[in-house]
């Protein structure tokens, strides 16, 4: 029998910072193969980007098809000596399993495991899945999308899906997710004409015409969010122009600027908007953007209420249905089937010292057994 | 009989590359002391900057006393492949002569020689200095300030001087200067506190309170200039935030601007206008500011008139008596006598290929020996 404790363990002695496997997938292959579970091991390339390795595995010839997703890459170390333990000795210490990936999330794809193997034992009708990437903590190119296109590509469909990111800021069951703002980001250039300071009719200072373009952007008025959402957000990340000279008027000057935004934005309305602000100042600028993920929402329905009511059931706590914080592969699982998120308690991810509770583990494979239970009673 | 052309050879030979004497001021004195004058070699050092050499040369013990003024030392050769002849080879190519320094300032060095030279050669009441320093191009710590220092408790005075800077922007004689805007630069910290951009309400981001305070400094109206002065004018000079983490809140950001301004200004009133744009917009920052010079006009009157009539009657220009440029060691000498400038053309001047045409050098040797029996005739 599978121990989510144990298997948590055997994954994080695996030091697979991004992009590398570190034999985290051979460990999840090992565990889940036993189980009955077809493997498939998906290696993507794109030039300029390292190789990802990446799983998918399912157990179960018929439909419906729940997936378990997640990643088993981790952040670097930081300072290592800053740490209490090895950050991949998976030491425990007063109730807290400590290591890089103990809660962002290795330690949730070993409950996952778990809860599977109780529901096959228990038999049921339709198949659980798994999709884990190793590059989510990454550029995020050679993961999970291309492990998408390559189910549709072979027909392979999934019903409905959990996400296992940390979600809980503080105490477990206190938050999942079922949704998640857009990202969109962008640099702008302003170029004017270099020269000396004494001199400034024989030049064109383009800074002046960068700040108000950028006190412009800055004051625009994107939402006041809605029943799901929070307000979308604007920061500028930095403003960059490296002139030394005290006495040269530089030639150009640069800032980036990042949105996390709501379903009540879309990239071309945020872009049109940055753009009138920029125009409204004038002169000569490039302005490049990026948009690395829409809003999404998975509307209340039966797998949202299905996470709610296992996490009631386990915890006797009403989690909050979020939409709150960063970026996760679900921004792709989205256009898949409906995804949930949730997993273990966020406070130490990507920190020193990263650490879960012991307590938490079983209580967590609870839930996500709860919701296997209820997802295939339904189907 | 000293020939400027060679003196100002001999000069740029010397690579004198501040705060470099590199045999310079051996090279002057030994075509001064012949002439009479008594001359002392001044080394200052200060904590912190590299120790420099000047010279203090006296030709007379009666007043009044006339100084020339100027710097032996040099910019750096920058890219000395870019060059077609070597910058201290002091070469000479269709009618012009090559070098570090023939512009700015060596050639007019030796024209004030020579010109010294012919004056005493007929007799006169009074006498002749030479202030000549090797800090202009660097700090400008250990140079003129410091020179001016011991002459004072030596009790040693100077009744007018004429700086040699390259004054004229294309054509020998159409531009005099007789004063010189102040110059007044400022550092802007604006802080906040770093965080994730997904969790803006933990954070709080100070670009948007920087670029609101730059884009107010920027607006600030100071004048419209005077019959002497153009309007005193501020450049934001750079902007840094040096952030790389596009999902990060930076912790501060800065910013650097400089002010070229008139009479009509002064230092503490800049201070309190550019405070006054920052507070209006409040929040945490720190402003530094450095006043490296205060303006000055030579108010029209014997030694501007002189000047002017020397050039008029030898090349029959009428020079435009200006404000205009960058700071000089005028700056620190208008403290002690009034002081105008005029030399050579400036428009390669710290550039690759500095040159000045052969034919300025007797020119410009005329208006010095004329601006010297001008003022002995009035005194």
């Amino acid at each position: 029998m599978t121990d989510a404790l144990d298997l948590a363990r055997d994954l994080i002695r695996c030091p697979s910072v991004t992009p590398a496997e570190a034999g985290a997938l051979d460990c999840l292959e090992a565990a889940l193969k036993p189980l009955g579970f077809a493997c498939h091991r998906l290696t993507f390339s794109e030039e300029g980007t390292p190789d990802v390795e990446n799983l998918y595995a399912r157990y179960g010839a018929e439909g419906p098809v729940f997936c378990f997703a997640g990643h088993v890459d981790v952040v670097p170390v930081g300072d290592a000596a800053a740490w209490r333990h090895d950050p991949f000795g998976a030491e425990i210490e007063d109730g807290q399993l400590y290591g890089r990936g103990a809660t962002d999330m290795k330690t949730a794809i070993a409950c996952m495991v778990e809860a599977a193997e109780r529901v096959i034992a228990d038999g049921f009708t339709g198949s659980i899945a798994f999709l884990i990437t190793g590059d989510e903590e990454g550029p995020a190119i050679n993961g999970t999308t291309k492990v998408l296109d390559w189910m549709a590509e072979r027909g392979e469909t999934i019903d409905a899906c959990l996400v296992g990111e940390p979600t809980n800021p503080v105490t477990l069951g206190e938050m999942a997710k079922i949704g998640r703002r857009g990202s969109f980001s962008g640099r702008l250039v302003v170029n004017g004409t270099q020269g000396h300071i004494a001199y400034p009719h024989l030049a064109d200072n383009p800074l002046p015409r960068l700040v108000k373009m950028l006190d412009r952007i800055a004051a625009i008025d994107l939402d006041d969010g809605n029943e799901h959402f929070q307000p979308s957000n604007l920061e500028i990340t930095t403003i960059d122009v490296g002139n030394t000279a005290s006495n040269v008027i530089p030639a150009s000057g640069q800032a980036f600027f990042n949105v996390r935004y709501n379903t009540l934005q879309n990239a071309a309305g945020l872009e049109a908007k940055i753009r009138a602000a920029c125009d409204s100042v004038g002169g000569d600028y490039t302005l490049t953007v990026r948009n690395s993920g829409d809003p999404f929402l998975t509307e209340p329905g039966d797998l949202t209420a299905n996470l709610h009511d296992a996490i009631l059931a386990e915890l006797s706590v009403e989690p909050d249905l979020s939409t709150t914080g960063g970026t996760s592969d679900a921004r792709f699982i989205k256009n898949a089937c409906p995804v949930v998120e949730f997993g273990l308690v966020s406070q130490t991810m990507h920190k020193v010292d990263e650490r879960c509770a012991i307590a938490d583990i079983p209580k967590l494979t609870a839930i996500y057994e709860r919701v296997l239970r209820g997802f295939f009673a339904k189907g």
